[in-house]
């Protein structure tokens, strides 16, 4: 009866139910589950579980379940492990399958060579429809995606694509030929995960073919490893604009997740140094006028927020919108514009703020101008930086929030001094 | 033979020709797409666009095009009209689907009520699997998702599903209620798009049903408009944490996109003016020490950033992690002692370059140890607004990056000048 229900039960549960078990008792829940489950289940589980998984398993079962793992998510385990770790869990298992994983670990991460699947179902242009639905019964447990079966060629080149829907709507006695799509979109092996997952989202397709440089069908990425590339491309640009470092969960240790920030933090601190040194070569003009150091922060503040909020809407710009210069220069001419209206509603604020608090109209006027400035260059370095980095094929949002805001800080330190030390004698 | 190759295209291609094209032409090429290719192309432009294109159609086209249209994307379009317009429009649609749209438009946005469409094939747990693949084929054409059949009861009430693999796999006389799972996994109408999102991601569906409060099964949710809503929700997390403004993209107008971000720049400009009269407060000691002023921007940034670091962690950790106080106490923790470890290594960084720097052997302790305390308190509050205002069910990413950015500013100057203050006499 337990087993009825374990049967009845998505893999996501099943591991819920497996991690909040006490250790003593995993090994007989263990038991419980067959090969298949015990699969799916490793593919819900993080690294340090699955390697526990398979301890308890023991070395004859922990081969047939690899054996029916996802490739991907097979490849991803493996490549965590020591070669002879890896040689040895691979040695266990069937050759096919060994290799078909072996294969996918050969293309660079975040490629969709290394998330693609094998298991998908392909037909040839001379099936009829009835054979071509037989063939996918035949296949149809063992398939990843029922949605598409691929047309080859002998070359095993892609040649075309019928849907499964296809399939129900046509005649029985129709050739393949007849009905499929001869313009098939597929990607490269080599192709950046994030590519494949903004194709496979513009077209709305639920697995996307993959194709070697001579376009022999190597394999298919389905839209659940998708959603996972989405999820993964959001949380590292969320990272690197945050510079909150790599991969930091609720789960990850103290000591690994203060270090994964530091390096970051000890950057910044030494460009808050030069910031520094920067007030400190107009300490002069700071000495008499105290006055200055009030609005510093502010400005540094303002300055930083403005090219964060601009670096955020190019950097998810980039995502998701097709990028030419015709973009790229409207951009910077409307970004310009949004400096310019913010600098002088902003600028007008303060000046009037300054104004009245301090008692000084040059101070002011000093404060706003000031302001003004360092707005719009705030706005078109978050702009600027990350379309150039995005030029220079390097992750625009490396170009990360707290850089780009340091950055702005150094920057507005110097408009803000150079024009107080310009007007100092009306300052005073 | 045109005809032939926009036959082959997907909806997102002909949407890329028909956006690129001169206006004058739009027209002619429109006469030359059938009623089914018009709905999907419409599907794939933006608001402006799909008005356009109905102008061109005219009244008679339209409502036929509408007809076809996903019920999702037509309610979104719908939404955005004038009363008069939408009514006109719905009363050229057939009775069946106007009625359809209308209910969805009834539930709130960002409901899985509002996302959901009709167009999904039920059957009986009575039928035979033959039965049921035959009643599949009928509507093969209509249904958004040929993976799934629900089983409902007479009542309507989702009683059961089945995978349209299953029914490959079975024999074709076998009962549907026989094979069917019954722990079918289901969002209510009124849960939200962020949680439906979730719910499909963990169990990998390809659809997942939306019942009412009664349990009547009402539509589904198709995993495209999945895919949609977890790169809508990172865009809004990066824009809250960015403070950028709600959905300013490249093609948003100058005075659009200012006026979006302009109202968080203003408050925090107000914000900033709070640091300003805290600084003041301090005048008396900044005057005596001026060299105090040099690492004021620094320790701000700094304590920025970390809070930035750990709101980064904790806002995209609430998406995909399962909460409860024993996580949250956890969290709490470790960032605390990330803090703590951020804060030492930082600080004697910055006592020894102070130090060297100004040869003072008290200034470095000052900057030293207030870096020290305004890292730990810049980190927990990056850690416990966001969690707060979760529990409050608001969305913890308005907590913006900037926002407890200029709140650590206002703490750190109370911190740096107060511990200054208290050593002023050894500082000169
Ligand atoms: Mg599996
Ligand atoms: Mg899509
Ligand atoms: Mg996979
Ligand atoms: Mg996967
Ligand atoms: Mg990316
Ligand atoms: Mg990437
Ligand atoms: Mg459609
Ligand atoms: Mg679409
Ligand atoms: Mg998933
Ligand atoms: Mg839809
Ligand atoms: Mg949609
Ligand atoms: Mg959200
Ligand atoms: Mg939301």
């Amino acid at each position: 009866e337990f087993e009825a229900i374990l049967e009845e039960l998505q893999p996501y549960d099943v591991a819920k139910i497996y991690e909040d078990l006490p250790e003593k008792h995993k090994g007989r829940f263990l038991l419980f589950l067959k090969t298949d489950v015990l699969a799916d289940l490793m593919e819900e589980l993080d690294k340090e579980e699955q390697l526990e998984l398979l301890n308890i398993l023991g070395i004859e079962k922990t081969s047939k379940v690899l054996d029916l793992m996802d490739n991907d998510d097979l490849a991803l385990l493996l490549n965590e492990l020591s070669p002879e770790k890896k040689d040895s869990l691979l040695s266990g298992m069937k050759k096919e399958e060994s290799s078909a994983v072996q294969g996918i670990m050969n293309y660079p991460p975040e490629t969709a060579g290394r998330i693609m699947t094998n298991r998908f179902v392909w037909i040839r242009d001379y099936f009829t429809v009835r054979e071509a639905v037989d063939k996918f019964k035949i296949f149809a447990e063992f398939a990843e995606s029922i949605n598409y079966l691929y047309v080859i060629d002998e070359a095993r080149k892609l040649v075309g694509v019928v849907s499964y829907r296809d399939l129900l709507l046509a005649e029985p006695e129709e050739k393949i030929r007849e009905i499929m799509y001869e313009r098939v979109i597929s990607v490269s092996a080599a192709t950046d995960q994030e590519v494949v997952a903004q194709t496979a989202e513009r077209y709305d397709f639920l697995a996307i073919p993959v194709v070697d440089e001579n376009n022999v069908l190597v394999g298919i990425v389905t839209v659940d490893d998708i959603i996972d590339i989405f999820i993964q491309e959001a949380n590292e640009d969320i990272e690197k604009l945050s510079a909150s470092g790599k991969s930091i969960d609720f789960e990850t240790k103290t000591l690994v997740a203060a270090a994964r920030r530091l390096p970051w933090l000890i950057l910044l601190l030494f460009i808050g140094v030069i910031s520094g040194r920067i007030i400190s070569s107009f300490e002069e003009t700071l000495q008499r006028v105290v006055a200055l150091a009030f609005f510093m922060p502010m400005i540094a503040g303002m300055t930083g927020n403005t090219g964060t909020q601009s670096l955020a809407v190019v950097v998810r710009g980039l995502i998701t919108q097709d990028i030419d210069r015709r973009v790229i220069t409207r951009l910077i001419a409307r970004e310009l514009g949004v400096g310019i209206t913010i600098g002088v509603t902003c600028a007008i604020i303060i000046a009037i703020i300054a104004y009245i608090w301090q008692g000084n109209l040059i101070l002011g006027a000093v404060v706003g101008s000031s302001l003004f400035f360092t707005l719009i260059i705030g706005t078109l370095a978050g702009t600027i930086i990350p379309l150039i980095l995005y030029r220079l094929k390097i992750d625009p949002a490396v170009a990360s929030g707290p850089l780009i805001t340091t950055l702005n800080d150094i920057f507005s330190l110097l408009t803000y001094f150079g024009i107080a030390t310009m007007f100092l004698k009306h300052l005073m």
